[in-house]
């Protein structure tokens, strides 16, 4: 397919399915709500969603409950509402920020430990667990207590512990996004809107997230053979400065018309 | 201490206490006695036992117990007996004899592996295990299920695994005995009859049979840091050379006198 036809654009990269609409918000809020202060008026956030494919019932339920849940907090702004994170969750999303804006991989060795089974409280927190005495982790273990080996790039490891860092569906996932990020590299071209490049953003950053966050903090090549998180990585680096973030004010004016 | 004669450098090798009786005589048969159709007469027998401090009732009492298990056989001679290996005893004594007699650690690498803990089947049968899903072997696993990675001798091993390689107990003992090989290496002079140089010949391998016997098919260096295997195989090796194994007909001869 080649268009640069913004809706779409929009509907290569999502597929067939619509984002769930809590998890969406939680997006657009990290991405485009993050900074101090910010706030979001009704009416962009709803043509973005509906951009993306998000029917306004659907918003209004997730904006319901994600205040319910402390993540955002409203006010009345005239005639509308404007939305903003709360304290709470923008300490969440501040938190998630880095992994998943990271043009590197979260970590740059793997290592192999094997704890003594006789004291399991000597494990150290990080990493992925292979068996009760065995993980992978992202640094070396303190001490001398624990055995350790370096997980070098170019070293044979069993599927059955790359399917323990990181579940095949997930690395599947980032196959299929890798392919449409692709797509949209090749298509996209100026001329979109600003409502039009936020949403297609939010969407990028979206389609990621639901990626990333479910990894450990490891190095690409412990995963399975199937992932394509660096491909994921370079795509979205490249688009997301094609599409850089808009100014809250600006969206609000072009939706306003 | 510095002797030559030939009980004092018995009872250096010994230390306090007797070998059991019914275990040393495994090591005579098995040392003097393991050639097809070798015999061995109850006089020389006693001879080599009472030089090594083991009193006859206590030979006597072990012959018949080794009898009863199948290990060895007797014959009337004359007035005497003589004692010979069952096919059953040969065969022990022939699968113990290369890893006691050798120059050379059992395996030249060790590698750590890594089963799948959901594969519990796939575990190969050789090697020391860590827990229920880690082992140290000698050579590494076939096919690519488990994961695998030599351990070279520098490598830093934590001492709860050199101590599931290797007992600390039985290392110790390594230690002991290399430092009383090693005044008997100082010590030992020509001039010892063939009876005598026959029952250090067999305590020297008796010693070093109940070690390396409770010990894994693994290279040194996975052994916790006090074995002196080592020290115990080069010395043995410089001692048996200077003792060499006896003829049966020359020691049957000296008994009689």
């Amino acid at each position: 397919m080649a268009t640069s036809n913004p809706s779409e654009l929009i509907a290569m990269l999502r597929g067939s399915e619509s984002p769930r609409a809590p998890s969406l918000l939680v997006t657009v809020f990290g991405d485009l709500v993050q900074g101090e202060g910010a706030r979001i008026g009704a009416p962009v956030l709803g043509q973005i969603l509906e951009l993306i494919g998000v029917r306004p019932d659907s918003m209004r339920v997730a904006l319901h409950r994600l205040r319910k849940d402390g993540w955002i907090a409203s006010e009345r702004a005239g005639r509308s509402s404007e939305y903003y994170l709360t304290e709470f969750g923008r300490a969440e999303s501040m938190d998630a920020t880095p992994r998943i804006y990271a043009s590197s991989p979260p970590a740059e060795s793997a290592w192999l430990v094997v704890f003594d089974p006789a004291q399991s409280n000597a494990q150290t927190e990080d990493g992925v667990s292979l068996s009760g005495s065995v993980k992978i982790t992202g640094s070396p273990p303190d001490g001398d207590i624990a055995f350790a080996t370096c997980l070098e790039p170019d070293i044979a490891l069993p599927d059955w512990m790359r399917r323990k860092v990181c579940e095949p569906e997930v690395a599947e996932m980032s196959k299929d996004l890798a392919g449409r990020l692709i797509g949209l590299q090749r298509n996209l071209r100026p001329g979109l809107n600003r409502l039009e490049a936020a949403a297609l953003r939010v969407l990028i950053v979206h389609s990621w997230r639901r990626i990333v966050l479910k990894t450990p903090l490891l190095p690409d090549h412990v995963f399975p053979v199937s992932w394509q998180g660096p491909a994921c990585r370079a795509a979205i680096a490249d688009l997301l400065s094609r599409l850089p973030k808009p100014e809250l004010r600006d969206l609000a004016k072009i939706a306003a018309t």
